[in-house]
């Protein structure tokens, strides 16, 4: 059965990160699902927009497809950029398309975890301060409907380059949004908080840079796993990294690339046959 | 009130033609749901694998704003690559999904027609043999959970291409599945039919190329406008489609995309704001 993790909240959930920037995640046990089935994973995962690309969600997957090497993941998206914690209110169209996803995904795998990384949105005093009662509304009503009481919740801190670009004035409660984050991961059952210590954005300085996304699903991970908060960086999430990069392809996996590159057009059919008998020899 | 159109049915629908070869299609008044919501209309459309690219929708959309210009178009995308029509049965997972993305469009559109196209994978005699009586299952229970009962259906014909390449053997009976699918729309309620005679496909011999997929979303919209079966070629699909092309841009339009060449990293912050301040002028 698939262990299957839902994606919710805003841009740098989707993830804005750059695919030429880092090295192509490929698992075979890693599937997203797209429209209500599962299929091979493949960046961007969380198509919410035309300039979506690396996101945490897929180094977390490999990260868990190292530890629970029989088990078969599966992401389901439903972040969507810009959007507000009001946005995501219980009965509002983003909730309830999770739900919808969730409950298509559940009928096929065995709801795991929820990934959570938002409050860009809602970096204004007033709203820093209501922060911890209206995540856990949302929270509390979404593991009700998905009949998950217990489902481990990982939530993420925002960036601390956030304040220092173009945008920046838009983001100066950025701390009170943080510390709501870890307060409300420290009060509630079932909920694990996650540092972006150290991790770097785009030449925008609103969205985590691809590297800083591959990083940020290593600690996701590993909060996930030892159910416990990531306060500071990780010394050895570089090297969990490597492994995952360095991991040989199988059969399939290569396959899949070479049929990708015929059916985009990037060879031609004769080149196609050419190389599939060779990865088959 | 957005009017809103359902995009079903297998890989000619999602769209594989490859994004280079085409001009873009950008047109405000054109939204995707997303997640639950409208967002402005980009390509690919149908992220149903990563090999999505130019699907007709882009093209029925923007020509059905050139005749309706007060309004705003939804496209809600839900086809998925390489699925029968027995994949499409009620209560399976691809039906339930597309019904739930519609009922979330229904909340803030009129659902105004829904568009098809699939067979590729029943190109088998047996399988060609039921498509009239599968097909109108589906459409009847479709239209009943979405109480729209008189809402047009298109649906297009199959590609001759397809006997012609690598995988050719697998379609001997496109031409059993084209006549099902004409017969089907003669002879229900509501119902239309277009030809795909005279377009071409991508090297694969699988798939509408671009600049096909841009003529058959024509023929889908001139078939859906005029209520009638389109079964030759039209005379005048590449000078609408001209008219679609050479469409002075917005504003808007062009701060959206230039938004996303930055935000995608191929320009710099400088250039941006340097070119923001130009198109404002």
């Amino acid at each position: 059965m698939i262990h299957s993790f839902l994606m919710i909240g805003q841009s740098n959930m989707a993830g804005r990160g750059y695919l030429k920037d880092v090295p192509p995640i490929l698992n075979e046990s890693v599937k997203t699902l797209r429209n209500g089935r599962w299929q091979i994973m493949s960046e961007p995962i969380n198509y919410d927009r035309p300039t979506a690309g690396v996101g945490l969600a897929a180094s977390f997957a490999a990260a868990y497809s190292l530890k629970q090497k029989v088990a078969e993941i599966g992401l389901i998206p439903c972040a969507d950029g810009g959007t507000s914690l009001e946005d995501w209110s219980a009965g509002n169209a983003l909730f309830d398309h999770a739900v919808a996803q969730a409950k298509l995904a559940q009928r096929s795998s065995n709801l795991t975890g929820i990934l959570w990384h938002q409050g860009e949105s809602d970096c204004f005093p007033e709203r820093a301060a209501v922060y911890q009662e209206k995540l856990g509304a949302i929270i509390k009503q979404l593991r009700l409907e998905l009949a998950v009481p217990d489902i481990p919740l990982i939530v993420g801190g925002l960036g601390s380059f956030l304040t220092a670009g173009m945008y920046g004035k838009y983001f100066s409660s950025y701390t009170a949004v943080n510390e709501a984050l870890l307060q409300f991961a420290k009060t509630q059952p079932d909920t694990y908080f996650v540092t972006a210590d150290g991790l770097n954005a785009n030449q925008d300085q609103l969205h985590f840079d691809a590297v800083s996304q591959r990083i940020l699903g290593i600690r996701y991970f590993e909060a996930f796993h030892n159910r416990q908060h990531i306060i500071t960086p990780l010394t050895y999430e570089q090297e969990i990294l490597n492994t995952i990069y360095n991991r040989a392809q199988t059969l399939k996996e290569k396959t899949i690339l070479l049929e990708h590159r015929f059916a985009s057009g990037s060879i031609t059919q004769d080149e196609f046959v050419a190389e599939l008998a060779a990865i088959q020899q």
